[in-house]
């Protein structure tokens, strides 16, 4: 099994014209699990002595975990909701993760995860985003990207926990790289936005449906708070309609097929486009994983014969 | 304006597990205009003397040569039927390329070209397929997958007129690499499997309306045909259905949106996977570049929940 991948920079002339900017992407859809998440998931397990490792999430972060615990030989528990569809649980299983199932309705994710944890005291508990080892893990991508040498007047990161664009900034100063880190949040689920207008964390009471699922958290972590609270440049918000808008037009433009999440960086030029007009802009498109059915949907939005 | 770039290797554990073979795709849809056809256009475009080319081609070929010319400084014609559509036309004019009606019930495109020629004697008559500098410039791929050194147990082109095929049998054998070259061509318009079985080129009497329209040509080139008679391995023919159900297979585990064209490697592997069970295989993915309208029915055609 192979470990996580460089990112692949990709650039068309279709996609500039649209958003009225010199846009590269890099695309994290290729790595192994379809997502960015295995850079942290890969370090955190090869940096851990634990040889067993517990994990709350059922979407990118929990294939990505079991991904490497299934490489590095180690024991991958994901706890997910009793009602998970199931070719998430399959994403688990495939690469031998127990899936532990809670009834949401009688007890959290989290209360299921301290009573595994209790049960097996020599596991690591992997948190998605709020962990050293997580943004250590995602600052490789920071460091390719200072090191591809784009000459850009901003880097865009999707932001919903915020271990990537933590892992991004500190990717990029390690490198002595000062580009600018923006950051790309569903305007319906912008604690993150409120976060740096009030200089505090801010969470929302609860999980806000965005589209884009990747960016649902509550809150920012906060050893992902202590590097975002001055590492980013401002957060665009960008509206659920704009999101979708974006899988399209990386569709149609970039031969790319994204979740939602995925988009949400070229959602943020095309929902401030005056901030980025003929700017060298970097988009991190984090991830691939769409479900099919609200795939289609999105395309299906436009209507035959628009674009 | 940048030159072709390298092609973008990728693999899924989740491909591999739909279709039984361990896959690598070379994608070749970021290309700047989308498709591997601008290797060749800018190979000719490169190594001709002539400061105009004319081109019959209002496909991908179409908007590669125009990419190539705008970068090289020459002066580029497209010869196209009055009853394209819109944005085939726009994507030869984004580049600066000419545009050249014919009325195709009153002439050919070929005879409107050959009026273009005289008119225009110092000009490149351009063919996307039967030209040995179109094989020298598709032959950069065969280098790189042989560059690559993934211990393959065959290499899947799809064939059109065979351009690529030809192409990517001299790059790999340039490198002393012997890796079976198997072609993937539409059931439907079977002409290259067909000139096989023969042993001469046999060709169609009509265009045949394969979903994949860039192996719609009538039949190989000569200089297309010196090569593969002798270097294809064999050709596997690719039901219409079989194509369409690679564009959705590649798209839910590749993460990547193709045109059919470039889903007619991996439609092989589903039409014939007795030959390729537990192989290592390289499949092209020539480009990327579907009809938007075409591209959302192909996507339906599995209906709601379906994989």
């Amino acid at each position: 099994m192979s470990g996580p991948r460089p990112t692949t920079f990709v650039a068309h002339a279709a996609l500039n014209a649209r958003v009225g900017a010199e846009v590269t992407l890099a695309v994290e859809s290729f790595q192994p699990t379809g997502s960015f998440k295995l850079r942290a998931a890969d370090y955190v397990v090869r940096h851990i002595p634990n040889r067993s490792v517990i994990a709350a999430s059922s979407g990118n972060f929990g294939a990505a975990i079991a991904y490497a615990c299934l490489a590095a030989g180690k024991k991958c528990t994901v706890v997910m909701p009793a009602n998970s569809v199931q070719v998430k649980v399959e994403a688990i299983r495939q690469f031998g993760g127990t899936v532990e199932f809670v009834d949401t309705a009688r007890m959290t994710r989290a209360a299921r995860v301290a009573e595994l944890a209790a049960a097996d005291p020599d596991a690591y508990v992997a948190s998605a985003y709020d962990d050293p080892l997580v943004i250590a893990g995602n600052a490789s991508l920071g460091r390719e990207i200072a090191a591809a040498k784009l000459s850009l007047d901003a880097v865009v990161v999707p932001v919903g926990g915020g271990g990537l664009a933590s892992g991004i900034v500190q990717g990029l100063r390690d490198q002595g790289d000062e580009t600018p880190v923006i950051g790309a949040e569903p305007l319906m689920a912008n604690d993150a936005a409120e976060s740096l207008r009030q200089g505090r964390i801010v969470a929302s009471d609860d999980e806000r449906q965005t589209v884009a699922d990747g960016a649902r958290t509550k809150s920012l972590g906060l050893h992902n708070w202590a590097i975002l609270r001055t590492g980013l440049a401002t957060i665009v918000e960008v509206p659920e309609d704009t999101i979708r808008a974006g899988v399209r037009l990386l569709a149609e433009t970039a031969t790319l097929r994204v979740e939602p999440t995925g988009a949400l960086t070229i959602g943020a030029i095309m929902a401030d486009p005056a901030r980025f007009r003929g700017r060298r802009v970097l988009c991190i498109v984090s991830g691939g994983n769409a479900d099919p059915v609200l795939y289609q949907t999105i395309l299906h939005e436009d209507g035959p014969g628009g674009t």
